[in-house]
């Protein structure tokens, strides 16, 4: 199988067409069929694949990025009496299980995304509904901060997918209606049984769309309430940076970046994640201002891309060891430019940081941090690769020249999905604890044992014992089943409160992989299965 | 298949004996292998089945109401060298997907009532494991307040499922690790994936036990704990009351007791629960010291009794409607003498009641809540049913004397696992609502339409509508696959806030339903299918 690649730019969008006027941003769904991501299907009624989906999450990168003037964007669509279908039932039908897991976990992401964008970036979001806005379609709406629907007699926006395919909207559709718009839940069940949906005054009254909008009036609508949208922006962005694409080098054993490297070993079902440094110290804006992508963004671009084709292109990979490279002075002086920097640029470059180690978090395989090598660089933020790992196997050297450092990266910016640092979700047991190693962090270098006494290694060993320790735990690791590491890995990572996005992963996710599995579903005679077909799905009656 | 009774008394008890030394309770876990719930393995060194847990649950209620001077449950066990070594394996490997998932539940509910009795009703507990502590055990034992383990340099705690069956510890025991003890997420790692789990000085450094102690001073250490934990207790119960057996009248269509009524009509996969109010006020108090069990009391157990054999005995009845008989003004005026008494008895009622309520939220069926009569009473307490059911629908009669009415019950007593009251959690997007609907209802009944307009009812009919509607409703309900309504229930159900428990039962038991359905586990070649048989699992390695 070829390759995914996450790589594109709006001139070569297929599914897509992004413009700019002042400070709205429109994206124009217009999905080609012929182009979907794999043969097999055509993405007829603006449906949807992985191929719609990274272009979507590839403008609102851009939009971050490169147009900080844009204040509000609209998403809406090009057809007449259709917004969006959803994902394309024939794709998830033919797809394998963990590519239609982590189908929908890439589409959740981009949709938190969209979320964060208008949190956090000063980029607020008007989904235009300008006729049927089924399942995935609307999970998008969900995702934006107001959604418009056109009145006209038809148009419904609908949950279809537990009456027509016996599976859940499971893009974050149930935790948004009942968690986000607050849609009393009796609705929201009545909602998602009616395969037609909802549309109108009801659509409306019942909390489902914020703004129900005649064909004649929906022009000056669209305009009217993105202009509205764009004047409540409080935070700014820029000055602008244009994203080169990434172009890894790939071959069946490794994906090489600049900065990251992935190589993998499928025969023992492990891979092993390296991640450098840059050689000197950097002043982002500066750099950025001179055309040149600064280590930060760059560095977490290419993580954040080989985390997808691990998911994507490596399924039998179960466990990726994590090390850095380089010095951690470096990294370190970089989080403290970054941190103090005023620009919008420097702001958008730390919430990708944070949105990269996010992917890592609800990424489902077993990662161990390693330190074992004087160069090891888990300093500032590098360090939150091993704070998010499973587990921290540190070196004890004898001349102690193994070890971590703290910076302003690791005092509370780089929250994971539960809104919690995870210095102090590490330390969830002992609150004061994070201030500590903080303080002592910032002294200077944290010998291995020192990091294992203060809770940082999981474990810490001498040169005597370290090698076969880890080999065994590797190997140890690799044996067990993939899909119970998968369950305790989402159980033990989400310590603490739960948000919409911890409930979207963790919950609403579980319960979509179960569905999955299931023969009313994804059997002979299941409901995805037969999905178009004359055959009526059979179904085991049977409740858990 | 015979039906499961939950009825059971001390004296019958095959697995466990209760005594009762003053303020101290002792429930010795004493398993007989010859005695499982089903025929066909045995409940060797320890391990628990179906059988066991409804006769432990049996025994925390009865300590609740019957020994109200218990201050402090010691739970320990008689073998030398094992406290629990878990579920048993061999029931678990042999049982349907759907018994595996309501056993689970079952277990995981009767941890948390131990919890509940602890932080509600002045019962603590000691879990005093001198010996192996595997799995399921170590489960139970996390449920309890304290935790020793002999220092014997052998006994472990440990959880093996997912070395050695590929299963999840699916009984809260990842949750209570991490959100519980707050032990850190990368020594749970270790732990969850070392089949011989952790002993003596690293098990109560790294937080897995309380307390380590020898064997020679077992015996006082346990005497010492137990007193301490009795000491701190600030609630009172009592007076003592004796739960009487319910022994419904059981039929294949038909689970009848005095109060509540469950008819299967398993041809439509449909279900009718009817719960009637008393014919007069009652005081419970008063009743209760005569020696005769209030409704309050009664109706509830009964109501807990049918849900239970519902989830076991019925698993082909996916909608349910619940109907509720007799006089609003009794079961209001029965609310305030329970709310408004100072006794622990009465406290003690209400917190059953509010247990039941949430076995109801977490019964994976349909609940549609009808109130079509006028005699229909969904009031105060009874109310609740309506708001936790999935929809409630009302006839519009034509001399408004069908409706609801709310009572003290309705105010902020009856939460669900979220925390929330269940008015509280309907009314999610406008908090002011609650206080709105309970100042109307303590002005007298609201009948079915405004009932709708204030947001109680789902859907208000008058009699040209209402038959057909409801019907309609139902078929189609019936027509949808299980496990995605299973699934979307579970997301919309559980609106706010998440806690310990909406954990326990939204994203573990969501991601063991999952693991339990993987060939990993429960293929021909899975872990637990083979567990004890001298061939290895063979597991498909793609990660999801």
């Amino acid at each position: 199988m070829d390759p995914t690649s996450f790589d594109t730019h709006p001139s070569r969008y297929k599914h897509w067409r992004l413009t700019v006027s002042g400070d709205i941003g429109t994206l124009v769904m217009a999905v080609n069929d012929d182009h979907p991501h794999r043969p097999g299907y055509e993405l007829k009624l603006n449906s949807y694949d992985l191929a719609v989906d990274i272009e979507l999450a590839d403008a609102i990168q851009r939009l971050r990025f490169e147009h900080p003037d844009v204040k509000c964007l609209v998403i809406t669509a090009d057809l007449d009496r259709v917004f969006c279908s959803g994902a394309n039932i024939y794709m998830l039908g033919q797809s394998s299980h963990s590519f239609k897991v982590n189908f929908c976990k890439f589409t959740n992401e981009t949709r938190l995304y969209l979320e964060d964008a208008s949190a956090n970036s000063g980029l607020g979001s008007l989904c235009a509904c300008k006729g049927t806005t089924a399942g995935g379609g609307y999970e998008l709406a969900l995702a934006c901060d107001e959604i418009m629907l056109v009145d006209d007699g038809s148009s419904a926006v609908s949950f279809p997918e537990t009456p027509l395919l016996a599976v859940l909207p499971g893009t974050g559709g149930l935790t948004r209606l009942v968690d986000k718009r607050k849609v009393r839940r009796d609705r929201a069940d009545v909602f998602c049984t009616t395969a037609e949906g909802i549309k109108g005054k009801r659509a409306k009254d019942w909390g489902f769309v914020d703004h129900l909008v005649s064909r004649s009036k929906w022009d000056e609508t669209v305009t009217a309430r993105s202009r509205a949208i764009a004047e409540r922006q409080q935070v700014a962005r820029g000055p602008a940076f244009a994203l080169a694409a990434l172009e890894p080098k790939v071959t069946p054993e490794r994906v090489a970046y600049r900065y990251v490297e992935l190589t993998l070993d499928v025969a023992e079902r492990t891979g092993a994640l390296v991640v450098r440094a840059p050689d000197a110290v950097e002043d982002p804006d500066k750099l950025a201002a001179a055309g040149t992508e600064p280590w930060s963004l760059r560095a977490f671009r290419e993580l954040d891309d080989a985390l997808l084709r691990l998911r994507f292109d490596y399924p039998d990979i179960g466990i990726v060891t994590v090390r850095t490279v380089g010095s951690q002075e470096i990294v370190r002086a970089i989080d403290e430019a970054l941190a103090s920097s005023a620009s919008g640029f420097a702001r958008e470059v730390r919430l990708l940081q944070r949105r990269v180690l996010k992917r890592y978090d609800n990424t489902a395989r077993s990662f161990y941090a390693v330190a074992d090598a004087p160069d090891s660089c888990f300093a500032g933020v590098l360090l939150e690769l091993a704070l998010g790992a499973d587990r921290f196997y540190m070196l004890i050297d004898g001349d102690e020249k193994i070890g971590v450092q703290t910076s302003v990266a690791n005092s509370g910016f780089m929250t994971t999905g539960s809104g919690l640092p995870r210095l102090d979700a590490r330390f969830y047991a002992e609150p004061g604890r994070t201030q500590r190693v903080l303080a002592r962090g910032a002294e200077g270098l944290i010998p291995s044992e020192e990091a294992e006494q203060l809770g940082i290694a999981t474990i810490a060993a001498d040169d005597i014992d370290f090698a076969d320790e880890l080999r065994i735990a590797i190997e140890e690791r690799a044996s067990l089943s993939p899909d119970a590491l998968t369950g305790m890995e989402a159980s033990l990572r989400c310590v603490g409160p739960e948000t919409l996005e911890t409930k979207i992963f963790g919950r609403l996710s579980a319960w979509q992989n179960w569905i999955f599995t299931r023969a009313n579903s994804t059997g002979q005679h299941g409901a995805l299965t037969l999905y178009g077909q004359p055959e009526r799905p059979q179904f085991q009656w049977k409740r858990t």
